[in-house]
């Protein structure tokens, strides 16, 4: 196992701007607020995107982790 | 781990209204009048919503978790 | 954790008309004659619906826990 | 727990016609021969159904739990 | 719990012919060599179905448990 | 449970080539270089196949037992 | 079981740039940071590929390991 661990990458991100990947191929872009080990994330001042573009804004919303594929700090 | 966890937000909505999203794509926004830590949930005064639109009232629902994407305080 | 619990509203529906919503779309409604802990359902005088319309009548079925997105009390 | 159990509805069903129904919308009618825990099931003098017509016969056939979505006493 | 348990179908159909069925919709059709507690299955001599016609010749196949929706004594 | 285990096809694949089949239809074709309990495959000298036709050599290549559907010598 | 594990090519790779592909068929290549048992893995200076092509940068990325269908180092 590598010292490094992708849960690294979580802790670091948190209060940061990060956009998560769900299955179906929706993204959702806002600041995290909070994670857990299954990788259920919360996203402050969120906004939903379709195709790199901003669909409609969420404000605070809680992704279930089984349902993320990807979380990239923005 | 962060001070703050993904359930914080589910506890803080009981009695709010939330939008729940499924696989699949479909939205039902009601309030919070019950969750459990698989993400069960139920709505109250619910509707279900298509591309945003309310699309049927459905009064008492339970949507069970495995289904469940995102859920947003409304 | 709250106290009312998601499974409330299971034991509240038994004998009473609900409907059911599986992945993939399809629901059915009839009268809920047992559950269990997976929310393997029991519906008698069931029916399939198809867009909130009567496809065809069932009788008795057993709905797999697995497959269920939602029910909600008719 | 309600009395009734779902499993109950197999019990009962063996040796008699049932329909079920798998993921994809597949349907197989036949004489329930034998089940387990997992809803594996067994059906003799099967048919395959497209949209309640009979496609063709199948004989014997195991169903493997997993992809089984409702079973009906036919 | 009934006496014939399903997994005496695989048993019986050891070194026999059988079609096991895949989610998505694909069908092998071959002799049964070998299957373990998870469903995985070793056919010989299988051919790959399409509509219920030869699409091609694969010799011998392993298929994960997994993937298999139903299996049929041919 | 019948002697020979679905397993043994895999050891017996070791350096040799094996087409394997991923859940969406993908296939690739490589010499197997290592498997685990999860089927958990990396191939070498690897090609992507479409339709049993070569689409772009991979080189190396972990397809994770997850995603597999079904493994065959070649 | 044989003595090279499916593992040892992510150690291997570690530093090194891999391509990886997800359920649903989009790839990121990048420089493999972290991976976990899970498959979880942190590629840095990704890109997201379409058909083979770069279809954006995305920095720093966090691939969740049951999105996972492949990885291969480029």
């Amino acid at each position: 196992m590598p010292e490094k661990r992708p849960f690294d990458i979580l802790n670091s991100s948190l209060n940061n701007t990060v956009i998560v990947g769900l299955k179906g191929g929706t993204e959702f872009r806002g600041v995290m607020a909070a994670y857990d080990v299954h990788m259920n994330i919360v996203l402050e001042k969120a906004e939903q995107l379709a195709n790199g573009e901003v669909k409609r804004g969420v404000g605070t919303i809680l992704l279930r982790g089984d349902s993320v594929t990807y979380i990239s700090p923005s």
